[in-house]
């Protein structure tokens, strides 16, 4: 069955090779589509499309449909085209005619749309949400080890003294700032495109401000040119945006790999986190880290794969967007599961005492030791020479112990505190709890 | 010259490859390294690591300095590495001993990054203000040609009625959305990095709030790794918001080239604004837009180039980031050059009226008569078959004259109004002001 | 059950995240791993590693496997942790300890490689051989076609006379010459990494060579460490031809939607190959192009998915490699299916006969006239200005019934058989029957 | 002056946007500008286009410009479009008439191509030389250094006993195969595509195999759509070529910063060929290896960039295409400047001897035990736990002298010779001596 069927049929592979990966998908898509349709019935009614008991029976339909979804009743039968059509078909078999009634003013360009949009919503929810756990987590290290010193690092060559609290708080302010990109993302998600229909308008007299507010958008693509345009942009903006925090992520990875690493060893976790090697007993290998680098590359070029699919080609609907969700819907999934492993591995993370106290470490104090001659008074180029004079002729002996860094977001003064109100003034900007509400009242409706 | 020269010369080949572009880029960062300097020399004397009266002399160099570059007089001489290495040259040879302490708690890596933070600021200002040209531009077409119907296109096929009001309206709107990545770019520009030294902070005392202050930032990276880490960030954000409106760029040149088509014949320019051909001599070619395509096609590649760069690498400046210039800056003014040479261009633009008059489009208002049923009563499936089949039989003659849309964002009802407010609201959100009023502070700060 | 398992177990949720999808791969490398297995185990008793009798046994049992996996009765059970572990724990489980002795002399970096060898070599023979068919397919359609004139353009504007037969036969000569870049990828498949263990050689005396022979190697990666790099390496450049024949098809699939469009017209496809719209029953929409079109941009997209994981990392298997298996094996999946969907498509293509008689196309003729003129002596530039002006003047009026185009390649001469003779070359340098050989030869041994 | 100039003029501003970086990249076009004119023209008198006296006028005109650019005396002059514009203004200047004669049968479609082609030609050769050289010192450095044991990482753990010889081994044979890739390219580059004109070919009987033969290349784009289109294939698929080489040096270059850090100190270089820091007076920054990392990352970005500006489009030329020579130019000036960089540092590389027989890394020789049980009888599963569980007593004292790997491209048998034939088979199929005699030949045919 296909809604734009009249009496011929396509060959079987062209519908196999059509349809592809999309009903996998479109489970994912299904109770956003209920939500979607029930604003379009209310609508409708509101400009005499639909008659009070037919809304009512409308309503009445699509939420027992969301409550067979939600328990997991809900599935594409053989030979449906999509989630919109089992959602039709259901109600028409249901309740009669009606269900016929409740396209008029949509097409199926608008009606996908609005399903994304909600379903981006929800998703980038949950990405909020791991990223914050693993903010706190970031934030809880940072001050538990402020004062366990490590080397820093310039050129991969021992720099400066560093310290695990600052290592652990750089990833903490890195994911508040991260969360920007993810606003921007939300802001454009929120933007109601139904009415917009094929991207053209529509000779109904829609009310799309009702069904924005219906559904707890904060705003409407106005031009319905551009909002059919949103299709593949909101992809973009949002895969911008995961790429954000997947090159946050990819640099933890990163740096794990090389700080497990035996020269190194500043860092070690508990044996069932790491796994061994089917010829060298006795390695402990970072494969969890070594797969949400990677992973995180497969996110990090999400950009470009849906760049591609848009490039070039002009405005209205085509086909080749169908397969923005192939990278969208995976790379969401992807990326949250990354979120949420370095949660779990970080939990156990047990990193090296008292490192800076071996001889091995003494030049990166070199730094410390100019700053103090200056401090006493000897120009910094001239300070700067004299201890490259005496490292040279080795005859360089700094305390190791500890150093005195005390401006802001340095060794001594973290900032944790500046950190948790950077990322709490982003997270309240999220809107979710309007969705929630929005989503509450519809469901409600229908008694 | 080199500030880090002890008593070796690298060889020259060694020297020629590190060096690479730089030169043609530290030009452009020169006012912004004085500005900084100057910033930074404020904040040193407040800390007792200048007296009042080297502060004074620092500042009234680096005010000649900065007068110099603004009359294009300031240049990187032969031999002497960089523009920080310049400009310390230039204070010490001038005013002595004293040009050798500004560079005191702070090294090469944040002087560079507060350079690079103050010249993003100054580009995407002038990015913004392209953009809002481009944008007035296009609401005004999209007001002067609302009755100017087209047909819209969905698959490349026929489809459905739509305007060049809407047309241009879309990429209107368009712009406006995009400016919010533009925006979110420009807060992570606008966050001090300054006194993160080498990337692990100093032992100075140093008053991070207090650069943040004369510099205009409107925050900070808190911990000093995150502020290293944001080179390469600041760089990736920015060219999202560059990635985002060149798509818009490149769809509205894609379907431009597509209109100006023979086939179509909907849109034309002027003939000094196309080109011929050496062999076909009533050619009118399009070069303009198909070098707007091609260039957004650059521009949105950044993001990829960018990424490959950074991705993988381990906590820490690396040499590797000084490449990421070489994408940034050409990819910014070859953004505002795209967007200042589409306006110069839709300033001439001439649409062929009354296209849908012709009986060759009578399909596309196959769904306005499908409403029409509707609205009188039949259901939407059926309405839609009847259409169909007077269509098979050619028995199909729909009023072509107008289309009556009215609800927001149609044809009838382009929310112009709504798309300006939009507009206006994300530009509000960028203080250039504040940065202005900062500069002019530090400036007159000299007297 | 893992190999490397000692006496501890991972957590659940590590294993999870780092098997990830590779039990959906691992089952296609199943027949491959076998016979690696059957050419590791003759090699080992020939350096007495086996003794006759525990080779003859291993045979046996690989052999018995070999047909399960061929009978589709093979399966990697719960718990056991990829095809390898679960081919081993098979003949373990049926001839006991020797099962145990054929990984002597192996690490699984190697056993993979030689696996995914041995898969890609048999995936390019099938993409191989689609793209002949397709080939074939489209050098009938240019002869059968040779006569039917249709414009040519450059700049998206009419340029000059071309034909379908010119249009078919460039996409078959393209074709033929994008399996250059194929065989390339071919020749490093065609390598043997087996001997290189973990990437650093054996302490045991493998014979290389001697497995280079057996499964049809036509060379070996003599350096260990180099065909450890091999990973990666294969599938980047595998990723390369994969993206050339996709751009072929990606402009081919262009060239049909634009063609399909009712302006042009020139092509069309019988009405089950089409789609039509949910609301607008006139459209016979060219989904299948879009889709072949998106993705041929998914498939353009791997080597940049693939280099993101690559880049940067040094040199030593790291599990990130795990990862290039989602890229490339559905990618081979997809390619081959658009290139079969294209043939299949193409069968059925209906073209509109006589275009260029239409006066509509009269100026694509220019350069004909301009041409003529100047085998009646005219200089060339003159010539080019005349007939400029007649044009301008509207006094042109050239035959539209022919061209007379002779020279090689053009629409008068177009080939034919010069563009298979190509093609022919190409296609013998892949010695797909010596791999036939030695899979029976390898087969045979058990007897 | 512009070829296709009629009577009125295009505003500046489209100008220079529309020249953008052509002048810079067709400087270097011109003497195979001159080359192509000489065969185009040398064919166009035999077939009666041009006289014997128009022949010898203009190859002794092209031969003049030939030498004056050989001597740098060439410049495009302002107002001249281009390198084409500027050669076809010479000969017409200086000789008359019979300058405006030489572009019948010509477009500057495939003017450019023909120009192009013969370009990447003789950069490819340059590129060929370069590997060789470095593949040469690999070569040394692996035979030199063939005792001289390191430890082999997996996962950047300590893994097992590797080689300084193995390690520059392996990328010389790399390097080999790499040029398999390019081997390809050039193979697409050999390939005439003139008198394809404006990409549909001429109606003049020109005889392209005459060009073919006259211009050294190896086989023509027989279809002339093909022929266009190889425009934009030939730079896709030398990308793809430049970015397998870039893998290689990227990964040279991650592993020298990794070895050069003070925890590994494997490798160090004269301190003339490294960095200092302005403020650690202590470190040797590995800047170069960085930048050849950064900038191989910047080559291996070139096919995205390359892909994105060809994607969606059609057949038939676009403007887009010029945008194509601001990657592929410089890209190849930076990747072979990557090549000599790396030679010229490999140069003077030190390498720290007897690293293993520190008991550090007595752990790498754990198989090398597992192993010599094995040999002795023991199942290798057996001898693996065994020598797990002594490592886990820490009670593993193992020979940290040698190790002994025999079998082919192990430490003990690295086969240089082999590898050296197989870069040698390579190098053979790149005819540029056919290339250097037709040159010869076109140059004297003006005596």
């Amino acid at each position: 069955m296909k809604l734009w069927q009249k009496d011929k049929t396509s060959s079987k592979e062209v519908e196999q090779f059509t349809i592809g990966r999309d009903p996998e998908f479109d489970i994912l898509l299904a109770p956003f589509d209920v939500l979607g349709s029930m604003a379009h019935a209310i609508m409708l009614e509101k400009i005499d499309l639909l008659s009070k008991e037919e809304l009512s029976l409308l309503l009445k339909g699509l939420k027992e449909i969301y409550l067979e979804i939600e328990k997991g009743q809900f599935d594409i039968q053989e030979g449906v085209e999509d989630v919109h059509s089992q959602v039709e078909f259901l109600l028409t078999e249901r309740y009669g005619e009606v269900g016929k009634k409740l396209h008029s003013g949509r097409s199926r360009n608008d009606q996908v749309l609005v399903d994304l949009k909600l379903y981006y919503r929800a998703a980038i929810r949950e990405l909020v949400e791991a990223s914050k756990e693993l903010f706190d987590l970031l934030q809880k290290l940072s001050k538990k080890h402020q004062s366990d010193l490590m080397p820093g690092y310039t050129h991969t060559q021992l720099a400066m003294p560093s310290s695990f609290g600052l290592w652990f708080g750089s990833f903490a302010e890195g994911l508040a700032e991260d969360l920007e990109l993810v606003l921007t993302a939300y802001k454009l998600a929120d933007k109601n495109p139904l009415g917009s229909a094929a991207g053209y308008g529509s000779s109904f007299p829609l009310d799309r401000n009702m069904t924005t507010k219906l559904l707890g958008f904060d705003d409407l693509h106005h031009n319905v040119i551009n909002a059919q345009n949103s299709r593949g942009k909101t992809e973009k903006t949002l895969s911008f945006a995961m790429a954000g925090l997947a090159g946050t992520l990819n640099r933890m990875a990163a740096d794990i790999c090389l700080f497990m690493n035996q020269h190194f060893g500043f860092i070690s976790f508990p044996d069932e986190l790491t796994t061994g090697s089917s010829i060298m007993p006795h390695k402990k290998n970072p494969d969890v880290f070594e797969l949400i680098r990677a992973k995180t590359n497969q996110i990090q070029n999400i950009p470009q794969a849906i760049t591609l699919i848009l490039t070039n080609t002009t405005t209205g609907y085509h086909r080749d967007l169908q397969l923005l969700k192939e990278h969208i819907f995976p790379g969401l999934e992807s990326l949250i599961s990354c979120i949420n492993m370095t949660s779990l591995m970080l939990k156990e993370i047990k990193i090296k005492p008292e490192i800076l106290k071996d001889s091995f470490y003494k030049h990166v104090f070199s730094v410390e030791v100019v700053n103090e001659l200056v401090l006493k008074g000897v120009p910094f180029r001239d300070a700067y020479k004299k201890v490259g004079m005496d490292i040279e002729k080795d005859d360089f002996n700094p305390n190791q112990e500890q150093v005195n860094h005390t401006h802001e977001g340095s060794i001594g003064n973290l900032c944790v505190d500046d950190i948790s109100a950077k990322m709490g003034a982003v997270i309240e900007k999220f809107d979710f709890e309007k969705v929630n509400k929005a989503y509450i009242k519809l469901l409600g409706s229908t008694t």
